[in-house]
């Protein structure tokens, strides 16, 4: 059933998952387009992007953002095309980054709402490399890693759209990089692609020997977005006064209650007390001034232009496609950033 | 046995403990006093500071300073009389601030020495509220906790030396303080003497619930100084941005390898990311600049001449007597900043 003119189709959270979402989790549902008021436009999907905060969003823990409601449209980025518009600033034509959901159709009045332009050159783009992913690594970089020429930085999902351009700043930076991804594959895209100096699977029986072997002289910074068995083979290597910004933990997004032992708090805080390691916790459009964005989207819009930041995105079709591809994202069983192209 | 002219009582490391020290782990020997050479003087120690950060420089784990040697002198500062001196800038009577360790003599050229003058009003103060202790609080809690008025500020081991300082300069910065110790004659000191808002009991079946109730409005910064079941009852209570300064994990320093699940692991990672916690491990002589020492110094005389900082000591008698005093001291059973009065 592909995207028309007099349908919408959404996808709800039908109910809460316990652990690993499934069948049941969401559901396609169709309504009549809604048609947009004074002061309002009407947003046409075009590209819904997939990311793994999206798991937050079904459960109701005590969190940053509000939980999606049983029976609501799930929360997600989109860039839609503008159908009619009575909102100054934004003509029929033009593409936009919007809240949309996972929908069709959305009635706006530009809350929240970037205009691209008429002809935006990779409007998808700004779902990822331009967008909410690539300014996440590049302010927790560099804003809480503070990397310094000659220091070993390890970042883990380095294949997928956040871990790849904190590799890649890094590398621009002159830091030594290790990334960490699941299969051959996808290690070889990191280091011959983009450039990284070492990529370990995760899935290697001998992790952590390989991850101290790729860094001899330490880790100075480790940006945190998987936890897990990486942050465990991590811990050993971290030297004095190194930095661990902290923006995902999608090996544990599933997780109900605690997991068995043995217990790694008292690794964890004696790692921080020993080795005088800041661990810092961001949520970008909360952390950060608004000032910021504007310099990370002149400054990666350059290094795009000059060749020094590649950009892998890995497209899915259709919008009944989404929960699945949702579902493959957090086992990571995508390869680079996630859009849905919807219509 | 107590101090003579003619002996150097000195207690040195016989073995590594395995879990908590015990009566094999430290043993006092005697030899001559050692003789001063030129540009050297000879130190008398008159108190010895006992300090948990001494369990860890008997494992030799990876950490941030060197492990004592089997059979070497236990390290330690102390409060130390100048007995005779070929050292410029110190002179016979002097009192000084000095590494010499567990013994009752030492050599020294000066390296690492503060003079104290011929007659400090309260000699043995440069070991807790005007030393270490004191500047580990007033640094940890103002340059990384970074408390604003009517936030609320937690410390663990509330009657000692750093907890009680970190609680009563909170106050004074206008902070709603809430101490944890170990029984009620601590959290009677703690209310009353050290005029913190509330003090829980950790001993207490319902630790979690009564810590909870005592900061109704969150916890903004936590100082953390134990580990264990205090951190894991703050956990919950963080607000968005809180700030952990982490210097020190007594309940955890015995512990032999990873203890017993579950695995907080995850709980800590997912509230450093939700809550955009900063947790930033500190070594005060090695993370702040010496500058910060002499606003310290500044601040603190004032705040004790003013009445607005009250300071508690425990006083053991004798050199024989400091391995048990250590061992009470890692178990709790310390009441104030503890010191030997060796000589």
């Amino acid at each position: 059933m592909a995207q028309t003119q007099d349908t919408n189709r959404k996808i709800i959270l039908a109910e809460r998952p316990k652990g690993a979402p499934n069948e049941n989790t969401l559901k396609l549902e169709t309504e009549a387009v809604p048609r947009p008021g004074k002061g309002e436009m009407l947003l046409r999907t075009v590209y819904l992007s997939l990311d793994p905060y999206m798991r937050g969003r079904m459960s109701d823990a005590k969190s940053y953002a509000t939980p999606v409601e049983i029976g609501g449209v799930m929360t997600g980025q989109v860039v839609a095309e503008v159908m009619e518009s009575d909102v100054a600033g934004f003509s029929k034509g033009d593409y936009v980054l919007s809240p949309s959901g996972w929908q069709d159709f959305f009635v706006s009045d530009g809350t929240q709402v970037l205009n691209l332009g008429p002809e935006p050159e990779n409007p998808s783009w700004a779902l990822g490399i331009l967008g909410m992913p690539g300014y996440t690594a590049y302010a927790g970089l560099l804003k809480i890693g503070e990397p310094k020429p000659g220091e070993t930085v390890v970042v883990a999902a380095a294949s997928g759209p956040v871990g790849a351009t904190v590799g890649q700043i890094a590398k621009i930076k002159g830091c030594r990089v290790v990334g960490v991804a699941g299969g051959a594959e996808k290690c070889a895209h990191v280091i011959e692609t983009l450039g990284f100096d070492a990529c370990i699977d995760h899935r290697a029986e001998d992790f952590a020997e390989q991850l101290a072997a790729a860094c001899p002289n330490g880790i100075d910074v480790y940006f945190e977005n998987v936890g897990g068995k990486v942050l465990y083979g991590v811990l050993p290597l971290l030297n004095p006064f190194a930095r661990m910004p902290v923006c995902g933990m999608v090996a544990w997004y599933n997780l109900q209650g605690l997991p068995e032992g043995p217990d790694h708090g008292p690794q964890i805080l004696s790692t921080i007390l020993r080795m005088k390691v800041k661990v810092q916790g961001f949520i970008i459009f909360d952390s950060f001034p608004i000032e910021l964005y504007q310099e990370f989207s002149e400054a990666m819009t350059g290094w795009l232009k000059e060749g020094k930041v590649q950009y892998k995105e890995q497209v899915v079709e259709g919008l009944e496609a989404a929960p699945q591809a949702l579902y493959d994202l957090l086992e990571g069983r995508n390869f680079g950033k996630m859009v849905v192209k919807v219509g």
